[in-house]
């Protein structure tokens, strides 16, 4: 495409400051490198291979997807470690089997019925093409204060271990977790111990989160990190105290369509371009040029803006710039991303794993 | 596609029950026919250019759109008449203009300055071929009590009807406002009123909502209606009154992937399936195999589920079906629809006006 100023971007658009970006990009591999721990990038933040290969070329060791859709399309563009922190069930064993042929893949497992689906789709594997694989990599996810998934004791954990180790098709890869809290060491020292008379190595311990990406070196036990949002950054980032407001690269552009009172406006920007994820955070947005509005309500397609507290207010026409919450939905709405240097649109990037939704 | 269960269908997925939605279908423009309310459904709800059509099929005068590029979707598959409520402003006149030479467009204006930019848009379509083009037919928007967009008060409406109808490029279409509300008549029958004099007409009165649909008739002063949830219903719709859960024809199907305790389960719909959405409801959405469960929060691909009121508890690995909250963005997270009659998929739609954020 040929040069174009922000400015003539119709609203509403998403764009992403390279300069902003490859700083961030930088900063998280060089502290992880710096304390000897595996940078594995979450992709679901950016959903875009060229940004995966940038990850790889900085020195991530691979990168990590939440769904195997994302993980097709990420070896579709020759991405080739992969980690699927899912319990992959059911009906998807097939396409896992079928990315075991292709890339390094490692997956998670909480129950022993995720192990069992994952030993029929390494069997899956190795019938497709009579070859022997190597085994498929599992790691037990453990449950580090977030109650989503993972089991809840060390004990159950070693239990597990214990069941893939024994499973000729897998092999037991370590433990995962999200985020990293006070409770990664002593569970991953409680689940050593009792595996220790096993002979059951725990080899990797990957932990996760932007907001905790600067603690990360604080957990002895921690081999690799995972983080998604540190290339962009967001209002909930900034709230984390993990990345100030100048350091985040992604900005939604708007414009007020109404100002139907003196306090009011609307931006042509709703749900649908910002999602409607509040992270705790009050307002729907940070308007750059004002910051003491308030993005209150948003429907689809209208961001309803309280201006009231602003000394001056927008006019009817004017653009903004809009840090939103959290970017990771915001960037599964777009099929495109900006890429801006300056003022200047120097490309743009195809969302390629975008509604990648099995 | 071949004929294949519901059950084998990869999840998550979305399944619209054709018996229920014809159903809504038929009953919506019924209603509005019999009392002589034209119905023009907003495609917003579905974005499928196949459904457009079935609705005009079914009696619908036109539809009803909220970004041009909707509007564009709709308009390369023959869709000849389209309302956009909307403020079309700044960059995007040029391609209202074109759009005037290709459907029958009416749009709204809450404001002198949008009133401006639409006399642009015109112009610009007249110099694009040099014929002499039908004005374009701007509504006035007003607030019905919404607070989103609109004039606040029948003398700024009948000012901006004065302004649209002064300017040769337009012509004045009539009055428009989300939703229905008791305000409705009052405030078209003051502005009509004020402009008595002027001999300026108030030929449409176009209201909108799938919550008031069936109280539509009440309104003395509409003309038109707007509803876009009506043929799939949702959370929110069976909350308002307006539909029953037997009626709602959009589902959502998700698998449970985790039991990390003996209450909790993981689904494997987040936010990048059913959307943060609440419209002030309880939960992420209801589970119909599990009434009593609450989808108590989301991730982006994690669905967390307390089941503890639940008499019996799912099993890892196990289906099922959820009504969501709000189906529209729902569909906007999704690049296709499944079709369903019975336990059988019939076909899919591909949602062909999905992202289309300008």
């Amino acid at each position: 495409m040929s040069v174009m100023n922000l400015n003539d971007l119709e609203t509403p658009a998403v764009v992403v400051d390279l300069d902003r970006f490859e700083a961030n990009l930088h900063k998280l591999q060089r502290y992880l490198s710096s304390h000897h721990i595996a940078n594995r990038p979450h992709i679901k933040t950016h959903k875009i291979p060229q940004i995966a290969h940038m990850q790889t070329e900085a020195g991530a060791v691979g990168i990590t997807c939440q769904k195997l859709g994302e993980a097709e399309v990420m070896a579709d563009a020759s991405i080739t470690d992969i980690f699927l922190p899912y319990n992959i069930i059911g009906g998807k064993i097939a396409r896992l089997a079928a990315l075991m042929k292709r890339v390094a893949i490692s997956v998670t497992a909480d129950s022993a019925e995720t192990v069992q689906h994952l030993k029929q789709a390494a069997q899956l594997a190795r019938r497709n093409d009579g070859k022997p694989d190597k085994p498929l990599e599992v790691l037990v996810e453990f449950d580090s204060g977030m109650h989503r998934c993972g089991v809840q004791t060390p004990e159950e954990a070693a239990a597990l271990a214990r069941l893939i180790h024994a499973t000729s098709e897998l092999t037991f890869g370590g433990l995962m977790c999200y985020p990293n809290t006070a409770t990664l060491d002593p569970f991953v020292r409680a689940t050593r111990a009792l595996l220790a008379s096993d002979k059951v190595e725990i080899k990797r311990v990957s932990g996760g989160g932007t907001a905790c990406m600067w603690h990360a070196h604080e957990h002895a036990e921690l081999t690799e990190h995972r983080a998604g949002m540190y290339i962009y950054g967001d209002r909930a980032t900034i709230k984390s105290g993990a990345m100030t407001q100048d350091e985040c690269s992604f900005r939604v552009l708007a414009t007020v369509v109404s100002r139907p009172t003196a306090e009011r406006g609307i931006l042509d920007c709703g749900s649908k371009t910002l999602s409607s994820d509040l992270l705790g955070l009050t307002g729907h947005g940070l308007i750059v040029e004002y910051p003491d509005a308030v993005i209150y309500a948003l429907s689809e397609e209208h961001g309803h803006t309280d201006f009231s507290k602003c000394p001056t207010k927008p006019h009817i026409g004017e653009r903004v710039t809009i840090i939103p919450n959290h970017c990771c939905p915001v960037t599964n709405l777009f099929d495109e991303i900006m890429q801006v240097r300056g003022d200047e649109v120097v490309g743009t990037w195809k969302v390629a794993a975008r509604g990648k939704v099995t």
